[in-house]
């Protein structure tokens, strides 16, 4: 061996690893976390849902009554009585032991690309779709390939034409991250058939199903055909992110694979975490607390609507910005006049005070570069009527020419 | 497509989870977890040892004083002030901007193996080593390949005649899991130099590290070659394992591409979580605390080495049990009488009370049938002495040519 060896770099990273890089989200949320900008970009909860007495509460009973189980090593599968109340909260008939705790829902993620993605898999992706199980399926280093769709649900027709050989498709239909779109009734069901005769396994991820404005959204895909998809459940929306659970609904065809991805992973999710929230969740609390969550997104949603109604010209699509009405959740999906770009309108929009994420992202392939996304959670009714009127006048200078 | 699809089960398994298997010893422990059985086959840190009364405090102040953030998302890299105190209390001068922390020291070992490990990478670790690291390492199918060693540290002519084209050695210089052994000041000294001659990292794992009996273990391998090492941190043994925390320090020639992992795999660590370990840590609260564990610790170590010195038989090596005398940690590590089997006695063990881990699935090849594992810290020195008493009944019985 050469004695230089010394002198070099020891470290010969994986193939994969060319793959893994920075989210451009998160590079754009940099660039837009200066101070006095609106920010309709992140994608957190508003902190005004966290339940924080609750919380406090929890934890002292928690350390009190159970302290050496919630702070000693535990089951892989997660905490009994957590299984338990999720199996017994989902609208369809399912046994605790096919629910496996997560460290947040993007471990579930992981888990299931570990499980299903062999180097070169072509997965299937709504177009857009949510980059952060992009992310997350990247390093399993598949083919991603994404289907059309339009506001109502997937393409079939472009689904039959790409499902041969994909090991699954994955979906997002409540108010997807990041369009805020809902998959329709009429759409899941021809989508669950068609899925079940193609022999398509599906990835349902539904981490904003509860916070719906009008209307509960149709029934899960999963609640359709249990043995033929993967059920991924959140509590960061409806409870809090930081403490990082979620859950997998798997079937028996895939569970077992998937705990010992769990296992392997980081031997199970924090049992103190675990307890907190089925001490909160007990007794109905979500019942009480969620309806607070979907009437003050509402009224943010609203407030949103409002004003691009008020400051942005009518016109005709190609003309003017469009925008949706989503029916839940904490996005708007915007699109911009024919020939811009929200990349490069952003730094005009960050001059003017205001800033978003372009939707180019989200698309596996295909992006349409006119899209943004709006979240309209985070900021106040004031700072969102600031904000889009501030957005209005940048696309107004984007649109004379001049440099931002 | 045939219409039967529906009938057969959709699911096709990456070829990866074909070697994801449940660990043997999960499956013994659940065999041995019956009630009334002395058990020295677990590997959890003593419940006596967790600091509730501070957690219970942590957990009040961090969610009066700062709840949002503590519930909020947080940065991949982890809690600021978390990572300084990791960086200040490390025996070598660490940037805090090198530490990124992770959900247990096992999460560290999965974005370990997911950067630098292709299918079919040959890795190198000890003979034997823990289990939960090549269970961390087989979803990126590895070639794991075990080096030999005596009670001092590695062979360095096998670790040359091995080293070529290997991504790393993975190493548990202290107080090893699963012989308890530690790594001399020399044979660390020798295999620094070596694997910086020969271009090979060193993934060094140090959980135990802080449970000496009687004299800090020599300074890590990681101290001695930062640029040529990661090291795996954890406050599992000195705080609590519920809480699911470790942490990574990295060479920025790898730090960026963990932190990517990291972000693909569950986004970042529970920011409570960080903030309890924080609010615990600070003002030196572990200086204090952690001379208990090892006074705890020390004294079931004596002890078992009492009722081990008491129960067995004096003989040769071949024709008695033998054991190494651990300077730190929770494990000892025996060995039985030539042609005898752990796996075999296990059966006869259960029988009268006691159970233990058998050595063998330790090994990544070339396994030693005669050796065990006996956990010292969780049961009772009264127990540690009924069951030695027991273990020694067994080995007598099974030597008899019974059935158990």
């Amino acid at each position: 061996m050469p004695t230089t060896a010394t002198h070099t770099s020891p470290w010969l990273l994986a193939k994969r690893a060319a793959k893994m890089n920075p989210s451009v989200i998160r590079e754009i949320l940099k660039v837009t976390e200066q101070p006095g900008i609106i920010s309709f970009a992140g994608g957190l909860p508003s902190p005004k849902t966290f339940p924080v007495a609750e919380f406090e509460a929890a934890c002292a009973k928690v350390l009190r009554d159970d302290p050496h189980a919630a702070l000693q090593y535990a089951a892989s599968e997660g905490f009994g009585p957590l299984r338990d109340m999720v199996a017994a909260g989902l609208p369809w008939q399912v046994d605790p032991a096919r629910i496996l705790i997560t460290t947040g829902s993007q471990q579930g993620l992981d888990l299931v690309a570990k499980v299903l993605v062999d180097a070169g898999s072509k997965i299937l992706v709504e177009s857009p779709t949510y980059l952060g199980a992009v992310m997350a399926f990247t390093p399993m280093e598949p083919e991603v390939v994404s289907v059309a769709n339009d506001a109502d649900g997937v393409d079939l027709a472009d689904l039959r034409a790409k499902a041969k050989g994909a090991r699954f498709l994955y979906a997002l239909p409540n108010f997807q991250n990041p369009t805020g779109r809902t998959m329709s009734e009429a759409s899941r069901a021809a989508l669950s058939a068609e899925a079940a005769r193609l022999g398509l396994p599906i990835i349902e991820d539904n981490p904003y199903g509860d916070l719906w404005f009008d209307a509960a959204p149709p029934a899960p895909l999963t609640a359709r055909n249990p043995e033929g998809c993967i059920y991924l459940g959140s509590f960061s929306k409806v409870l809090a992110p930081g403490l990082r659970l979620g859950y997998i609904v798997a079937p028996q065809a895939v569970y077992p694979k998937l705990l010992q991805a769990k296992q392997a992973a980081d031997l199970h999710s924090p049992g103190l975490n675990q307890r907190l929230i089925a001490e909160v969740m007990k007794d109905g609390f979500l019942e009480r607390h969620v309806p607070t969550i979907r009437a003050l997104y509402k009224s943010q949603r609203d407030a949103m609507l409002e004003a691009l109604a008020r400051e942005m010209p009518a016109g005709e699509p190609d003309a003017t910005l469009t925008w949706n009405t989503p029916a839940g959740g904490m996005f708007l999906w915007a699109r911009l006049p024919k020939g811009m770009s929200a990349v490069d309108l952003l730094p005009f929009a960050v001059g003017k005070g205001v800033a978003f994420v372009p939707g180019a992202p989200f698309y596996a392939d295909h992006a349409d570069p006119r899209t943004l996304r709006l979240s309209f959670v985070t900021p106040s009714v004031e700072e969102i009527q600031r904000g889009v009127a501030a957005l209005a006048a940048a696309i107004k200078v984007y649109a004379t020419g001049l440099k931002p």
